[in-house]
């Protein structure tokens, strides 16, 4: 039998979510499908193929589902990328820019060895503000950064430019106009 | 070569967060070591071998870790139990009480098809009050609990008592006394 239903399909589209004007794209309709959420990790890692990785990061909250499963598929460790004050040992903290206002993320120091090479996984590129501090903690700590994989890219935004222009090599399994 | 490290050398204690008096859990120690990731994985899933799983439901946010490499390596389906407000399509609230207050998690009405088995995997089983609320949702939908699946149990908040006594399997990989 072929699965005829692409990464897309999977993902459920929610107009005015969280406000008013923006669509939602909504992946736990694809992590809640078997096949669906073994086909977004397998083919998260396709670009990655052969190259040495020693730690997956997820971006809290939906990026730690992804970057679970693809950490246990390579059989390595992970990292979690977390919100301001929850995470409870030595950490470092960068700030980015919102819509309106800013956010901060936190690493532990002692996640990283310097000189190892770490893959971002998060389900959606948009702005690409989390990403890029994320980006800066491993770097900040050390590390090297192997690449950010995302499910959804959202190209209006952004977020890829944004991130390459870091020298970050960013891949996204499926695109959608209209962020 | 023997693997001499139990789960329990993998977790890091540390004292008075988030308040005075609290010894904290720190799994991300656990799963930052890519054995011990996978010991963890593996050794939530051995008292469920053989028996129908049909998803895996994580409680937000390091549940999500656990429980995506968990419904990775069973090829089944991850449904998240998040806190208020974070999911975007039709959902159920269920309160539980906190030390001091009270917080809401919530579940997708249609992550759950009536009669099927959930297994809820989260990091920690302290009073138990999230997973129970986890259970209710789940039942509420129609599904059946297949168990709890805990890295860390610390006995002395009585989570256990309270979910077995919900009729719900329990386990858990280790047991830290004075909570």
């Amino acid at each position: 039998m072929v699965n005829s239903k692409s990464i897309q399909d999977y993902i459920r589209t929610i107009p005015d979510f969280p406000h008013e004007g923006i669509m939602f794209r909504d992946v736990t309709t694809l992590f809640n499908d078997a096949r669906g959420f073994r086909m977004a990790v397998d083919m998260l890692l396709h670009p990655f193929a052969g190259q040495p990785i020693d730690r997956v990061a997820g971006l809290e909250a939906r990026g730690f589902i992804l970057g679970g499963a693809v950490a246990h598929q390579l059989g390595i460790g992970f990292i979690p990328i977390r919100k301001a004050g929850k995470l409870p040992h030595d950490r470092i903290a960068q700030d980015y820019q919102l819509e309106y206002g800013q956010a901060t993320v936190e690493i532990h120091t002692d996640s990283i060895q310097a000189g190892e090479s770490v893959l971002i996984v998060d389900d959606l590129l948009a702005t690409g503000g989390t990403a890029e501090a994320g980006i800066k903690l491993i770097e900040r700590l050390g590390g090297k950064v192997a690449g950010c994989a995302f499910v959804v890219d959202l190209p209006e935004l952004g977020g890829r430019q944004r991130l390459e222009a870091m020298g970050v090599d960013v891949h996204a399994l499926t695109a959608f106009e209209g962020a």
